[in-house]
């Protein structure tokens, strides 16, 4: 399959894991139909919104460049929405990221499996975070 | 051009409109590509977050099926985003009208020129209702 089409494939996943646990989901039509910048998809159960860019990587590492970020971050602000960035490690699973926990090398950020594994947060501390705030 | 091609023109006027106003806006890749419901766009400026069905129509009513109204609604509450319906007339432009301001014939929710003038709201509206909440 290739790349995009696994993408395609884990944003897929992603949206349903969301979609299960009582978010509404909006999956953008992207870039190439209007020139404005969005994010892949953005999420809200009224408490917690959340405006996230979806990578799945067969690699240990994943670079992103300073205009994506800063897009991701100028558009969440204005939305109101928690920027983050989840990214999918074949045969390990997601890791969403804050912004602020990204890797910076050079001229680009990245994420390795190191600082999402200590940095990152899993699916159910996204879902927990929401529990939380409910008390 | 073709119902859809104006379709798409107007739902990417109305996505510059927000823009300019300063929202964030994301237009969704539809159900096409998922089978959760979503609306047309949905734009915020971080005090508020609308879930919009675009229609550009050259007759005097456009018709809604109750299943349409009923995920809009069913989206919305559970993202936490107020629905709107944004309506464009040929020659005389945009009304947004709320769900409830809907008019209801048999079996199908409807907006005619006449309801859309009375009920409607006009773009500066929506904008100037943002700017009395900043107060």
């Amino acid at each position: 399959m290739s790349s995009k089409g696994k993408g395609t494939r884990y944003e897929r996943e992603l949206i349903h894991m969301f979609y299960d646990s009582n978010f509404s989901v909006v999956r953008s039509a992207g870039s190439g139909s209007t020139p404005l910048p969005s994010p892949d998809i953005i999420v809200s159960n009224s408490r917690n919104i959340f405006a996230i860019e979806c990578k799945a990587v067969n690699s240990r590492r994943k670079y992103f460049s300073q205009r994506e970020i800063n897009e991701l971050k100028a558009f969440s602000e204005k939305f109101g929405a928690i920027p983050l960035i989840a990214i999918r490690f074949d045969r390990i699973g997601w890791f969403f990221v804050n912004l602020e926990n990204l890797g910076f090398s050079k001229t680009n950020y990245y994420i390795s499996l190191e600082l999402a594994q200590k940095k990152g947060v899993k699916f159910e501390e996204i879902i927990g975070a929401y529990k939380q705030l409910k008390l």
